[in-house]
Protein backbone atom coordinates (compact mmCIF):
# COMPACT_ATOMS: atom_id res chain seq x y z
CA UNK A 1 0.00 0.00 0.00
CA UNK A 2 2.86 2.34 0.83
CA UNK A 3 5.76 2.70 -1.38
CA UNK A 4 9.83 4.53 0.67
CA UNK A 5 10.99 6.18 -2.29
CA UNK A 6 14.55 8.20 -1.33
CA UNK A 7 13.65 10.88 1.37
CA UNK A 8 9.86 10.47 0.87
CA UNK A 9 7.49 7.58 2.72
CA UNK A 10 4.05 7.93 0.69
CA UNK A 11 0.91 6.78 2.67
CA UNK A 12 -2.34 5.87 0.15
CA UNK A 13 -5.66 6.54 1.20
CA UNK A 14 -9.52 7.02 -0.63
CA UNK A 15 -11.76 9.69 0.53
CA UNK A 16 -14.87 7.78 1.90
CA UNK A 17 -18.00 8.74 2.89
CA UNK A 18 -17.30 9.07 6.75
CA UNK A 19 -14.57 11.45 5.79
CA UNK A 20 -16.64 13.91 3.68
CA UNK A 21 -18.74 16.87 5.11
CA UNK A 22 -22.09 18.23 3.68
CA UNK A 23 -20.63 20.05 0.90
CA UNK A 24 -19.17 16.71 -0.15
CA UNK A 25 -15.12 17.87 0.65
CA UNK A 26 -13.29 15.65 3.10
CA UNK A 27 -13.36 17.69 6.25
CA UNK A 28 -10.21 19.70 7.14
CA UNK A 29 -9.65 18.23 10.49
CA UNK A 30 -9.80 14.91 8.56
CA UNK A 31 -6.28 15.60 7.36
CA UNK A 32 -4.73 15.75 10.79
CA UNK A 33 -5.60 11.89 11.16
CA UNK A 34 -4.17 11.16 7.74
CA UNK A 35 -0.57 12.84 8.69
CA UNK A 36 -1.08 10.51 12.10
CA UNK A 37 -1.98 7.30 10.00
CA UNK A 38 1.16 8.34 7.42
CA UNK A 39 3.21 8.81 10.60
CA UNK A 40 2.02 5.73 12.18
CA UNK A 41 2.28 3.66 8.76
CA UNK A 42 5.87 5.43 8.34
CA UNK A 43 7.31 3.95 11.69
CA UNK A 44 5.94 0.28 10.58
CA UNK A 45 7.13 0.12 7.29
CA UNK A 46 10.34 2.20 6.96
CA UNK A 47 11.61 2.93 10.38
CA UNK A 48 11.15 -1.06 11.31
CA UNK A 49 9.76 0.39 14.59
CA UNK A 50 6.15 -0.34 14.61
CA UNK A 51 4.09 2.48 16.02
CA UNK A 52 2.31 0.48 18.95
CA UNK A 53 5.82 -0.91 19.83
CA UNK A 54 7.14 2.52 20.11
CA UNK A 55 4.41 3.90 22.87
CA UNK A 56 5.36 0.87 25.01
CA UNK A 57 7.77 2.89 26.80
CA UNK A 58 7.62 6.07 24.87
CA UNK A 59 5.09 8.82 23.66
CA UNK A 60 5.52 11.21 20.77
CA UNK A 61 2.62 13.80 21.41
CA UNK A 62 1.92 16.70 18.68
CA UNK A 63 3.05 20.40 20.08
CA UNK A 64 2.10 22.08 16.77
CA UNK A 65 0.45 21.05 13.62
CA UNK A 66 -0.77 23.04 10.48
CA UNK A 67 -2.10 22.37 7.68
CA UNK A 68 -2.88 24.83 4.17
CA UNK A 69 -5.55 23.66 1.85
CA UNK A 70 -5.88 24.49 -1.19
CA UNK A 71 -7.92 21.68 -3.60
CA UNK A 72 -10.85 20.21 -2.02
CA UNK A 73 -10.27 16.54 -2.04
CA UNK A 74 -13.91 14.83 -3.04
CA UNK A 75 -15.94 11.66 -2.10
CA UNK A 76 -13.50 8.47 -3.61
CA UNK A 77 -10.60 10.48 -4.37
CA UNK A 78 -7.51 8.35 -4.25
CA UNK A 79 -4.77 10.04 -2.61
CA UNK A 80 -1.00 10.01 -1.76
CA UNK A 81 -0.27 11.59 1.67
CA UNK A 82 3.52 12.25 1.15
CA UNK A 83 5.94 12.47 4.62
CA UNK A 84 9.24 14.12 4.67
CA UNK A 85 11.55 15.56 7.65
CA UNK A 86 12.30 18.55 7.96
CA UNK A 87 14.17 18.97 10.86
CA UNK A 88 14.91 16.58 13.86
CA UNK A 89 15.97 18.00 16.80
CA UNK A 90 17.47 16.43 20.28
CA UNK A 91 13.60 15.46 21.58
CA UNK A 92 11.40 16.64 18.65
CA UNK A 93 10.63 16.43 15.36
CA UNK A 94 9.26 18.23 12.56
CA UNK A 95 6.90 16.52 9.68
CA UNK A 96 5.96 17.88 6.92
CA UNK A 97 3.14 16.76 4.43
CA UNK A 98 2.27 16.68 1.09
CA UNK A 99 -1.55 15.74 -0.23
CA UNK A 100 -1.37 14.76 -3.55
CA UNK A 101 -4.19 13.89 -5.80
CA UNK A 102 -2.99 12.33 -9.43
CA UNK A 103 0.33 13.32 -9.53
CA UNK A 104 2.70 15.58 -7.85
CA UNK A 105 1.53 19.08 -9.31
CA UNK A 106 -2.35 18.02 -8.56
CA UNK A 107 -1.44 19.18 -4.81
CA UNK A 108 -4.66 19.32 -2.85
CA UNK A 109 -3.20 20.42 1.00
CA UNK A 110 0.25 20.96 2.81
CA UNK A 111 0.70 20.67 6.44
CA UNK A 112 3.02 19.65 8.85
CA UNK A 113 3.51 18.34 12.34
CA UNK A 114 5.98 18.88 15.51
CA UNK A 115 6.30 16.26 17.68
CA UNK A 116 8.03 15.42 20.92
CA UNK A 117 9.71 12.40 21.96
CA UNK A 118 8.75 11.50 25.79
CA UNK A 119 9.38 9.06 28.22
CA UNK A 120 5.84 7.48 29.32
CA UNK A 121 7.25 4.98 32.07
CA UNK A 122 5.58 5.29 35.59
CA UNK A 123 7.93 5.95 38.00
CA UNK A 124 10.95 6.56 35.16
CA UNK A 125 13.01 9.71 35.63
CA UNK A 126 12.03 10.14 32.07
CA UNK A 127 8.17 9.89 32.63
CA UNK A 128 6.38 12.92 31.16
CA UNK A 129 10.15 14.62 30.17
CA UNK A 130 11.28 14.94 26.65
CA UNK A 131 14.09 12.21 25.59
CA UNK A 132 16.74 11.96 22.65
CA UNK A 133 16.44 10.08 20.21
CA UNK A 134 17.96 6.63 20.14
CA UNK A 135 21.18 6.70 17.83
CA UNK A 136 19.74 3.88 15.86
CA UNK A 137 16.30 5.42 14.96
CA UNK A 138 17.94 8.82 14.42
CA UNK A 139 19.68 7.17 11.62
CA UNK A 140 16.85 5.99 10.86
CA UNK A 141 15.09 9.16 10.51
CA UNK A 142 17.79 11.00 9.07
CA UNK A 143 17.00 9.50 5.46
CA UNK A 144 14.07 11.31 5.41
CA UNK A 145 15.59 14.50 6.24
CA UNK A 146 15.11 17.02 2.59
CA UNK A 147 18.19 18.49 1.21
CA UNK B 1 -27.38 20.84 29.62
CA UNK B 2 -28.92 17.15 30.88
CA UNK B 3 -32.10 16.68 32.66
CA UNK B 4 -32.90 14.01 35.41
CA UNK B 5 -36.18 12.36 34.99
CA UNK B 6 -37.66 9.65 36.39
CA UNK B 7 -35.94 6.70 35.30
CA UNK B 8 -34.61 8.77 31.72
CA UNK B 9 -31.41 10.98 31.48
CA UNK B 10 -31.92 13.05 28.67
CA UNK B 11 -28.23 14.51 26.82
CA UNK B 12 -28.92 16.80 24.54
CA UNK B 13 -26.78 17.31 21.39
CA UNK B 14 -26.16 19.62 17.99
CA UNK B 15 -25.62 17.80 14.66
CA UNK B 16 -22.84 19.71 13.78
CA UNK B 17 -21.12 19.90 10.34
CA UNK B 18 -18.47 17.16 11.65
CA UNK B 19 -21.58 15.06 12.31
CA UNK B 20 -22.69 15.26 8.59
CA UNK B 21 -22.03 13.41 5.50
CA UNK B 22 -22.30 14.18 2.17
CA UNK B 23 -26.19 13.89 2.22
CA UNK B 24 -26.33 16.42 4.62
CA UNK B 25 -27.77 14.39 7.44
CA UNK B 26 -25.78 12.53 10.50
CA UNK B 27 -23.30 9.79 9.81
CA UNK B 28 -24.94 6.54 10.88
CA UNK B 29 -22.36 5.77 12.91
CA UNK B 30 -22.24 8.90 14.81
CA UNK B 31 -25.65 7.96 17.01
CA UNK B 32 -23.02 5.13 18.59
CA UNK B 33 -20.21 7.99 19.86
CA UNK B 34 -23.79 9.74 20.95
CA UNK B 35 -25.18 6.94 22.78
CA UNK B 36 -21.62 6.54 24.47
CA UNK B 37 -21.33 9.96 25.47
CA UNK B 38 -24.79 10.32 27.45
CA UNK B 39 -23.65 7.37 29.38
CA UNK B 40 -20.54 8.53 30.38
CA UNK B 41 -22.93 11.92 30.87
CA UNK B 42 -25.20 9.79 33.29
CA UNK B 43 -22.37 8.30 35.06
CA UNK B 44 -21.30 11.30 35.81
CA UNK B 45 -24.26 13.80 36.65
CA UNK B 46 -26.94 11.18 37.72
CA UNK B 47 -25.06 8.20 39.09
CA UNK B 48 -22.41 10.12 41.15
CA UNK B 49 -19.85 8.62 39.34
CA UNK B 50 -17.54 10.09 36.92
CA UNK B 51 -16.83 7.88 34.05
CA UNK B 52 -13.33 8.78 34.24
CA UNK B 53 -13.51 7.65 37.74
CA UNK B 54 -14.99 4.24 37.04
CA UNK B 55 -12.61 3.57 34.23
CA UNK B 56 -9.17 3.95 37.27
CA UNK B 57 -10.17 0.34 38.01
CA UNK B 58 -12.80 -1.04 36.11
CA UNK B 59 -13.67 -1.33 32.44
CA UNK B 60 -17.47 -1.22 30.43
CA UNK B 61 -16.20 -2.60 26.90
CA UNK B 62 -19.85 -2.90 24.81
CA UNK B 63 -20.61 -6.86 23.54
CA UNK B 64 -23.15 -5.81 21.58
CA UNK B 65 -25.05 -2.45 20.19
CA UNK B 66 -27.72 -2.03 17.41
CA UNK B 67 -29.93 0.81 16.29
CA UNK B 68 -33.13 1.51 13.87
CA UNK B 69 -32.57 5.12 11.57
CA UNK B 70 -36.21 6.29 11.15
CA UNK B 71 -35.61 9.85 10.44
CA UNK B 72 -32.77 11.49 9.59
CA UNK B 73 -30.89 13.89 11.72
CA UNK B 74 -30.19 17.27 9.47
CA UNK B 75 -27.18 19.77 10.33
CA UNK B 76 -28.53 21.97 12.86
CA UNK B 77 -30.72 19.61 14.31
CA UNK B 78 -30.92 19.64 18.16
CA UNK B 79 -31.40 16.37 19.38
CA UNK B 80 -32.37 14.74 22.88
CA UNK B 81 -30.78 11.52 23.50
CA UNK B 82 -32.74 9.54 26.14
CA UNK B 83 -30.87 6.72 28.07
CA UNK B 84 -33.06 4.21 29.79
CA UNK B 85 -31.95 0.67 31.99
CA UNK B 86 -33.64 -1.85 30.58
CA UNK B 87 -32.11 -4.95 32.17
CA UNK B 88 -29.54 -5.23 34.62
CA UNK B 89 -27.35 -8.55 34.94
CA UNK B 90 -24.69 -9.44 37.74
CA UNK B 91 -22.08 -7.69 35.59
CA UNK B 92 -23.88 -6.80 31.83
CA UNK B 93 -26.35 -4.05 31.83
CA UNK B 94 -28.48 -3.27 28.25
CA UNK B 95 -29.17 -0.11 27.94
CA UNK B 96 -31.99 1.46 25.51
CA UNK B 97 -31.45 5.31 23.70
CA UNK B 98 -34.20 7.00 22.00
CA UNK B 99 -33.05 9.77 19.28
CA UNK B 100 -35.95 12.72 19.79
CA UNK B 101 -36.24 16.02 18.06
CA UNK B 102 -38.78 18.72 18.96
CA UNK B 103 -40.87 16.09 20.83
CA UNK B 104 -41.31 12.98 22.15
CA UNK B 105 -43.41 11.79 19.36
CA UNK B 106 -40.68 13.27 16.46
CA UNK B 107 -38.35 9.85 16.95
CA UNK B 108 -35.43 9.93 14.75
CA UNK B 109 -33.97 6.29 15.84
CA UNK B 110 -33.68 3.85 18.64
CA UNK B 111 -30.98 2.11 19.90
CA UNK B 112 -29.52 -0.37 22.63
CA UNK B 113 -25.91 -1.10 23.34
CA UNK B 114 -25.07 -4.12 26.17
CA UNK B 115 -21.83 -3.68 27.99
CA UNK B 116 -19.98 -6.02 30.42
CA UNK B 117 -18.41 -4.52 33.69
CA UNK B 118 -14.84 -5.86 33.87
CA UNK B 119 -11.69 -5.42 36.35
CA UNK B 120 -9.33 -3.56 34.43
CA UNK B 121 -5.58 -3.86 37.15
CA UNK B 122 -3.08 -5.32 35.78
CA UNK B 123 -1.99 -8.43 38.57
CA UNK B 124 -5.55 -8.43 40.21
CA UNK B 125 -7.32 -11.44 40.18
CA UNK B 126 -10.37 -9.70 38.21
CA UNK B 127 -8.19 -8.43 35.95
CA UNK B 128 -10.05 -8.57 32.57
CA UNK B 129 -12.87 -11.02 34.10
CA UNK B 130 -15.99 -10.04 34.66
CA UNK B 131 -17.23 -8.08 38.06
CA UNK B 132 -20.27 -7.56 39.70
CA UNK B 133 -21.75 -4.10 40.18
CA UNK B 134 -20.98 -3.06 43.77
CA UNK B 135 -24.62 -2.44 45.82
CA UNK B 136 -24.47 1.30 45.87
CA UNK B 137 -23.51 1.50 41.94
CA UNK B 138 -26.78 -1.02 41.30
CA UNK B 139 -28.88 0.90 43.22
CA UNK B 140 -28.70 4.01 41.64
CA UNK B 141 -28.55 2.28 38.51
CA UNK B 142 -32.03 0.25 39.21
CA UNK B 143 -33.06 4.03 39.06
CA UNK B 144 -33.06 4.17 35.51
CA UNK B 145 -34.93 0.58 34.63
CA UNK B 146 -38.67 0.69 32.99
CA UNK B 147 -41.95 -0.25 33.94
CA UNK C 1 -5.40 -4.00 -1.24
CA UNK C 2 -8.74 -5.59 -1.67
CA UNK C 3 -9.71 -8.93 -2.33
CA UNK C 4 -12.84 -10.60 -4.72
CA UNK C 5 -13.18 -14.28 -3.28
CA UNK C 6 -16.17 -16.01 -4.53
CA UNK C 7 -19.17 -14.20 -2.65
CA UNK C 8 -17.01 -12.58 0.04
CA UNK C 9 -15.22 -9.51 -0.79
CA UNK C 10 -12.46 -8.48 1.70
CA UNK C 11 -11.27 -5.06 2.74
CA UNK C 12 -7.82 -4.54 4.55
CA UNK C 13 -7.93 -1.47 7.63
CA UNK C 14 -4.93 -1.31 10.66
CA UNK C 15 -6.38 -0.17 13.63
CA UNK C 16 -4.92 3.46 13.73
CA UNK C 17 -4.12 5.67 16.77
CA UNK C 18 -7.11 7.78 16.19
CA UNK C 19 -9.06 4.79 16.05
CA UNK C 20 -8.58 3.59 19.57
CA UNK C 21 -9.89 4.43 22.59
CA UNK C 22 -8.05 5.59 26.12
CA UNK C 23 -8.55 1.39 26.74
CA UNK C 24 -6.01 0.83 23.59
CA UNK C 25 -8.54 -0.73 21.81
CA UNK C 26 -10.62 0.00 18.68
CA UNK C 27 -13.84 2.36 19.99
CA UNK C 28 -16.57 0.30 18.91
CA UNK C 29 -18.55 2.54 17.41
CA UNK C 30 -15.24 2.69 14.47
CA UNK C 31 -16.34 -1.00 13.76
CA UNK C 32 -19.42 0.98 11.68
CA UNK C 33 -17.23 3.21 9.63
CA UNK C 34 -15.16 0.23 8.65
CA UNK C 35 -18.09 -1.63 7.64
CA UNK C 36 -19.38 1.54 5.27
CA UNK C 37 -15.61 2.10 4.15
CA UNK C 38 -15.94 -2.15 3.14
CA UNK C 39 -19.36 -1.21 1.64
CA UNK C 40 -17.24 1.63 -0.52
CA UNK C 41 -14.51 0.18 -1.70
CA UNK C 42 -16.86 -3.40 -2.78
CA UNK C 43 -19.28 -0.93 -5.12
CA UNK C 44 -15.66 0.31 -6.92
CA UNK C 45 -13.59 -2.67 -6.86
CA UNK C 46 -16.07 -5.61 -7.32
CA UNK C 47 -19.51 -4.29 -8.49
CA UNK C 48 -17.87 -1.76 -11.08
CA UNK C 49 -19.65 0.81 -10.15
CA UNK C 50 -17.85 3.45 -7.69
CA UNK C 51 -20.24 4.48 -4.85
CA UNK C 52 -19.41 7.85 -5.54
CA UNK C 53 -21.22 7.22 -8.82
CA UNK C 54 -24.26 5.85 -7.08
CA UNK C 55 -24.44 8.74 -5.57
CA UNK C 56 -25.33 11.23 -7.99
CA UNK C 57 -28.81 10.08 -8.70
CA UNK C 58 -29.09 7.15 -5.66
CA UNK C 59 -28.65 7.07 -1.85
CA UNK C 60 -28.30 4.03 0.19
CA UNK C 61 -28.85 4.93 3.91
CA UNK C 62 -28.77 2.42 6.46
CA UNK C 63 -32.14 1.74 8.33
CA UNK C 64 -30.64 -0.81 10.65
CA UNK C 65 -27.56 -1.91 11.88
CA UNK C 66 -25.76 -4.02 14.79
CA UNK C 67 -22.31 -5.42 15.74
CA UNK C 68 -21.47 -7.98 18.32
CA UNK C 69 -18.00 -7.52 19.38
CA UNK C 70 -15.93 -10.63 20.76
CA UNK C 71 -12.05 -9.70 21.25
CA UNK C 72 -10.87 -6.37 21.09
CA UNK C 73 -9.07 -5.46 18.41
CA UNK C 74 -5.68 -3.45 19.75
CA UNK C 75 -3.34 -0.47 18.47
CA UNK C 76 -1.31 -1.71 15.30
CA UNK C 77 -3.96 -4.71 14.64
CA UNK C 78 -4.04 -5.43 10.90
CA UNK C 79 -7.65 -6.30 10.38
CA UNK C 80 -9.58 -7.64 7.57
CA UNK C 81 -13.42 -6.66 7.05
CA UNK C 82 -15.36 -9.46 5.19
CA UNK C 83 -18.42 -8.44 3.65
CA UNK C 84 -21.26 -10.59 2.29
CA UNK C 85 -24.69 -10.37 1.22
CA UNK C 86 -27.15 -12.03 3.44
CA UNK C 87 -30.50 -11.30 1.41
CA UNK C 88 -31.59 -8.93 -1.15
CA UNK C 89 -34.85 -7.41 -1.33
CA UNK C 90 -36.44 -5.16 -3.91
CA UNK C 91 -34.70 -1.66 -2.63
CA UNK C 92 -33.31 -3.26 0.61
CA UNK C 93 -30.26 -5.12 1.12
CA UNK C 94 -28.88 -7.27 4.44
CA UNK C 95 -24.99 -6.95 4.47
CA UNK C 96 -23.23 -9.42 7.03
CA UNK C 97 -19.92 -8.33 8.04
CA UNK C 98 -17.38 -10.40 10.07
CA UNK C 99 -13.67 -8.66 11.36
CA UNK C 100 -10.94 -11.23 11.23
CA UNK C 101 -7.32 -10.60 12.22
CA UNK C 102 -4.78 -12.99 11.24
CA UNK C 103 -7.09 -15.79 10.19
CA UNK C 104 -10.28 -16.84 9.68
CA UNK C 105 -10.72 -18.09 13.22
CA UNK C 106 -9.50 -15.48 14.59
CA UNK C 107 -12.91 -13.45 14.81
CA UNK C 108 -12.85 -10.28 16.37
CA UNK C 109 -16.67 -8.99 15.54
CA UNK C 110 -19.81 -9.38 13.43
CA UNK C 111 -22.20 -7.30 12.42
CA UNK C 112 -24.74 -6.50 9.70
CA UNK C 113 -26.26 -3.51 8.34
CA UNK C 114 -30.02 -2.98 6.32
CA UNK C 115 -29.72 -0.36 3.62
CA UNK C 116 -32.22 0.96 0.98
CA UNK C 117 -31.72 2.24 -2.14
CA UNK C 118 -33.64 5.35 -2.95
CA UNK C 119 -33.99 8.14 -5.43
CA UNK C 120 -32.17 11.49 -4.44
CA UNK C 121 -32.80 13.23 -7.53
CA UNK C 122 -35.19 16.86 -6.45
CA UNK C 123 -38.01 16.91 -8.26
CA UNK C 124 -38.30 13.52 -9.62
CA UNK C 125 -41.01 11.29 -8.54
CA UNK C 126 -38.40 8.47 -6.86
CA UNK C 127 -36.89 11.02 -4.59
CA UNK C 128 -36.69 10.31 -1.12
CA UNK C 129 -38.75 7.09 -2.26
CA UNK C 130 -37.22 3.70 -2.36
CA UNK C 131 -36.33 2.40 -5.57
CA UNK C 132 -35.75 -1.04 -7.36
CA UNK C 133 -32.30 -1.89 -7.78
CA UNK C 134 -31.44 -2.26 -11.76
CA UNK C 135 -31.26 -5.47 -13.00
CA UNK C 136 -27.61 -5.45 -13.69
CA UNK C 137 -26.17 -4.12 -10.77
CA UNK C 138 -28.84 -6.58 -9.06
CA UNK C 139 -27.01 -9.70 -11.07
CA UNK C 140 -23.95 -8.25 -9.37
CA UNK C 141 -25.00 -7.89 -5.85
CA UNK C 142 -26.40 -11.53 -6.07
CA UNK C 143 -22.82 -13.10 -6.58
CA UNK C 144 -22.33 -12.08 -3.10
CA UNK C 145 -24.87 -13.67 -1.47
CA UNK C 146 -24.61 -16.74 0.47
CA UNK C 147 -25.35 -20.21 0.57
CA UNK D 1 -24.52 26.04 27.16
CA UNK D 2 -22.48 29.33 25.72
CA UNK D 3 -21.92 32.28 26.76
CA UNK D 4 -21.57 35.45 24.68
CA UNK D 5 -19.18 38.03 26.92
CA UNK D 6 -18.04 40.98 24.95
CA UNK D 7 -15.84 40.54 21.72
CA UNK D 8 -15.46 36.43 23.06
CA UNK D 9 -17.78 33.83 22.61
CA UNK D 10 -17.23 30.42 24.88
CA UNK D 11 -18.75 26.93 23.66
CA UNK D 12 -18.38 24.58 26.42
CA UNK D 13 -17.28 21.02 25.56
CA UNK D 14 -16.44 17.94 27.62
CA UNK D 15 -13.86 15.37 26.68
CA UNK D 16 -15.35 12.11 26.05
CA UNK D 17 -14.13 8.69 25.80
CA UNK D 18 -14.58 8.77 21.70
CA UNK D 19 -12.33 11.93 21.69
CA UNK D 20 -8.91 10.44 23.72
CA UNK D 21 -6.49 8.25 22.32
CA UNK D 22 -4.70 5.54 23.74
CA UNK D 23 -2.57 8.02 25.67
CA UNK D 24 -6.18 8.72 27.82
CA UNK D 25 -5.99 12.38 26.12
CA UNK D 26 -7.75 13.97 23.55
CA UNK D 27 -6.20 13.37 20.32
CA UNK D 28 -4.95 16.33 18.56
CA UNK D 29 -6.71 16.39 15.90
CA UNK D 30 -10.15 16.59 17.45
CA UNK D 31 -9.37 20.00 18.73
CA UNK D 32 -10.26 21.21 15.33
CA UNK D 33 -13.47 19.90 15.35
CA UNK D 34 -14.38 21.72 18.32
CA UNK D 35 -12.83 24.95 16.78
CA UNK D 36 -15.44 24.44 13.99
CA UNK D 37 -18.08 23.56 16.51
CA UNK D 38 -17.19 26.41 18.15
CA UNK D 39 -17.83 28.56 15.15
CA UNK D 40 -20.78 26.91 14.10
CA UNK D 41 -22.29 27.43 17.50
CA UNK D 42 -21.06 31.19 17.52
CA UNK D 43 -23.31 31.75 14.47
CA UNK D 44 -26.61 30.17 15.81
CA UNK D 45 -26.07 32.21 19.56
CA UNK D 46 -24.33 34.86 18.82
CA UNK D 47 -24.68 36.28 14.92
CA UNK D 48 -28.52 35.76 14.49
CA UNK D 49 -27.21 33.57 11.09
CA UNK D 50 -27.61 29.79 12.18
CA UNK D 51 -24.61 27.89 10.57
CA UNK D 52 -27.01 25.60 8.25
CA UNK D 53 -28.78 28.90 7.37
CA UNK D 54 -25.55 30.06 5.90
CA UNK D 55 -24.54 26.64 3.62
CA UNK D 56 -27.48 27.37 1.75
CA UNK D 57 -25.94 29.94 -0.27
CA UNK D 58 -22.51 29.91 1.17
CA UNK D 59 -19.63 27.97 2.16
CA UNK D 60 -16.87 29.18 4.24
CA UNK D 61 -14.33 26.95 4.05
CA UNK D 62 -11.32 26.71 5.91
CA UNK D 63 -7.83 27.57 3.90
CA UNK D 64 -5.16 27.51 7.00
CA UNK D 65 -5.77 26.26 10.05
CA UNK D 66 -3.21 25.56 13.08
CA UNK D 67 -3.24 24.35 16.87
CA UNK D 68 -0.14 24.51 19.53
CA UNK D 69 -0.57 22.00 22.18
CA UNK D 70 0.25 23.21 25.94
CA UNK D 71 -1.05 20.96 28.58
CA UNK D 72 -3.18 17.73 27.92
CA UNK D 73 -6.82 17.76 28.03
CA UNK D 74 -8.12 14.36 29.92
CA UNK D 75 -10.85 12.43 29.62
CA UNK D 76 -14.05 13.74 31.65
CA UNK D 77 -12.33 17.11 31.64
CA UNK D 78 -14.81 20.49 30.83
CA UNK D 79 -13.39 22.15 28.48
CA UNK D 80 -14.00 26.20 27.72
CA UNK D 81 -13.37 27.03 23.69
CA UNK D 82 -13.01 30.53 23.27
CA UNK D 83 -13.27 32.23 19.84
CA UNK D 84 -12.31 35.68 18.72
CA UNK D 85 -11.86 37.13 15.37
CA UNK D 86 -8.06 38.65 14.59
CA UNK D 87 -9.29 40.10 11.40
CA UNK D 88 -11.89 40.09 8.63
CA UNK D 89 -10.88 40.90 4.97
CA UNK D 90 -13.25 41.28 2.06
CA UNK D 91 -14.14 37.59 2.06
CA UNK D 92 -11.55 36.17 4.63
CA UNK D 93 -11.92 35.91 8.65
CA UNK D 94 -8.94 34.77 10.89
CA UNK D 95 -10.61 33.07 14.04
CA UNK D 96 -8.81 32.74 17.05
CA UNK D 97 -9.20 29.92 19.99
CA UNK D 98 -8.12 29.30 23.19
CA UNK D 99 -8.86 26.11 24.97
CA UNK D 100 -9.08 26.89 28.69
CA UNK D 101 -9.74 24.42 31.65
CA UNK D 102 -10.73 25.46 34.86
CA UNK D 103 -9.99 29.04 34.60
CA UNK D 104 -8.26 31.73 32.23
CA UNK D 105 -4.87 30.96 33.50
CA UNK D 106 -5.17 27.09 33.13
CA UNK D 107 -4.97 27.52 29.04
CA UNK D 108 -4.72 23.95 27.20
CA UNK D 109 -4.19 24.97 23.42
CA UNK D 110 -4.16 27.68 21.24
CA UNK D 111 -5.28 27.66 17.55
CA UNK D 112 -6.47 29.74 14.76
CA UNK D 113 -8.41 29.50 11.41
CA UNK D 114 -8.68 31.12 8.25
CA UNK D 115 -11.88 30.89 6.44
CA UNK D 116 -13.17 32.61 3.21
CA UNK D 117 -17.02 33.17 2.02
CA UNK D 118 -17.80 31.30 -1.27
CA UNK D 119 -21.10 31.49 -3.14
CA UNK D 120 -22.20 27.73 -3.70
CA UNK D 121 -25.36 28.28 -5.47
CA UNK D 122 -24.80 26.16 -9.00
CA UNK D 123 -24.99 28.41 -12.24
CA UNK D 124 -24.71 31.97 -10.43
CA UNK D 125 -21.93 34.34 -11.31
CA UNK D 126 -20.78 33.63 -8.00
CA UNK D 127 -20.16 30.07 -7.66
CA UNK D 128 -17.31 28.88 -6.30
CA UNK D 129 -15.82 32.44 -6.02
CA UNK D 130 -15.41 34.32 -3.00
CA UNK D 131 -17.57 36.81 -2.14
CA UNK D 132 -17.87 39.59 0.74
CA UNK D 133 -19.49 39.59 3.54
CA UNK D 134 -23.08 41.31 3.83
CA UNK D 135 -23.15 44.23 5.32
CA UNK D 136 -25.10 43.08 8.59
CA UNK D 137 -22.95 40.58 9.02
CA UNK D 138 -20.11 41.89 8.90
CA UNK D 139 -21.13 44.22 11.29
CA UNK D 140 -21.89 41.76 13.74
CA UNK D 141 -18.47 40.11 13.21
CA UNK D 142 -16.97 43.07 13.99
CA UNK D 143 -18.10 42.76 17.37
CA UNK D 144 -15.76 39.92 18.21
CA UNK D 145 -12.64 41.75 16.77
CA UNK D 146 -10.03 42.17 19.30
CA UNK D 147 -8.25 45.67 20.37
Amino acid sequence: MNEVETGVFTYTVHARFGDCDPAGIVYFPRFFDWFHQAMEAWFGDALDLPYHELLKARGLPAVHTEADYRTPVRLGDRIDVELRVRRIGRSSIVLDYRVVGHDARDLRATGSTTCVLMGTVAGSPEHMKAVPYPPDLRARLERFKQG
